[in-house]
């Protein structure tokens, strides 16, 4: 019913995350009624960010250069180290503005029954860094789920011995009801109660 | 704090309908994460979709060629034209499977404070396509708002001496809970009253 090139484009933009059929056919319609310098905007966009992004060759951060810009920043504290499993997880540590201190992206959390095995990660990248010396803290920020607690405790195993190994805090998130939260998180506070 | 290149492409995407900056940003590292041939094939799409398709030169339907696949259709009655504002407003008719007819797409509906007058609207086209004669009743499926109403009345105005011009009836959706419905859709459904 539709020309094949429209269709065509619904079917790539369903591909996206959060974007249903209806969506893709609201954005479509959408980009069809817009000037083509807009449109051809946003498709440059897309190509640029394959063409002109790379992995941060020390802690494998989305850069556009050889270091990413944190890894640049001489300002930043050499001697800590977040390590997070993607690099949008840098987002929200950033946001938070209070950390100061370096990262370092596994690129994943191990998963064996998805094949994901430690050599999959950045692992021992992550050991070098330490390895290299001037690291005196390294912050586990892996997610706080099955996969990200069994990286967080295979990490701090390999550590333990060179360098301060911490985690971020679970807990009740700030401005939760008690009265909803599930039962994991209750657990997760409770047992990591702090005296007051 | 993010790559320039990852900046540009979060704000091109928070420029489409239903994407704020938060799935925008979910977007570009989703990108970034897939096989440069999948967004390559994005990004194409998005160049193809505007060279490739341009409008009926009959109906003003977006098509691929002079003509699109309803005009260029013999087996569709050719007697019968639905009158809609954009070409997306096709999709739920054709979908309903019963309208075997031709289109006309206006191109918006008449809204004087946004600028849109009657001569921004194929109407002029409209009637053109009816005086050459050939068509028994015209459907006009304009939304039932302010101005698709208007637009509506003109064209019926334009239009009633030469052939039967109709409108979409309008009501309670189907499957619709009268205790939840709208005093104006409620109003309307009661005006429209069909004997049984």
């Amino acid at each position: 019913m539709l020309p094949a090139p429209v269709e065509q484009l619904i079917t790539e933009l369903s591909k996206l995350p959060g974007i249903g059929r209806r969506s893709a056919q609201r954005i479509a319609f959408h980009l069809l009624r817009r000037p083509r310098e807009e449109t051809q905007q946003l498709a440059q966009a897309i190509v640029d960010v394959k063409e002109r992004i790379r992995f941060c060759e020390r802690c494998f951060n989305y850069s556009e250069e050889e270091l990413c810009s944190f890894c640049r920043d001489a300002r930043r504290d050499q001697s800590l180290i977040c390590v997070v499993e993607e690099p949008n997880d840098i987002i929200p540590i950033e946001k938070g503005g209070d950390y100061r201190g370096l990262y370092h992206v596994l690129g994943g959390a191990l998963s064996p029954l998805d094949g994901v095995d430690p050599e999959h990660l950045r692992i021992r990248e992550l050991l070098a860094r330490v390895g290299e010396g001037g690291v005196e803290e390294v912050i586990i920020a892996t997610n706080p789920n099955t996969s990200g607690e069994s990286t967080a405790l295979y990490i701090a195993d390999l550590l333990r011995e060179k360098v301060k190994v911490t985690r971020l805090a679970s807990g009740l998130p700030v401005g939760a009801d008690l009265e909803y939260a599930d039962e994991a998180t209750v657990s997760r506070a409770l047992s990591g109660r702090r005296e007051l």
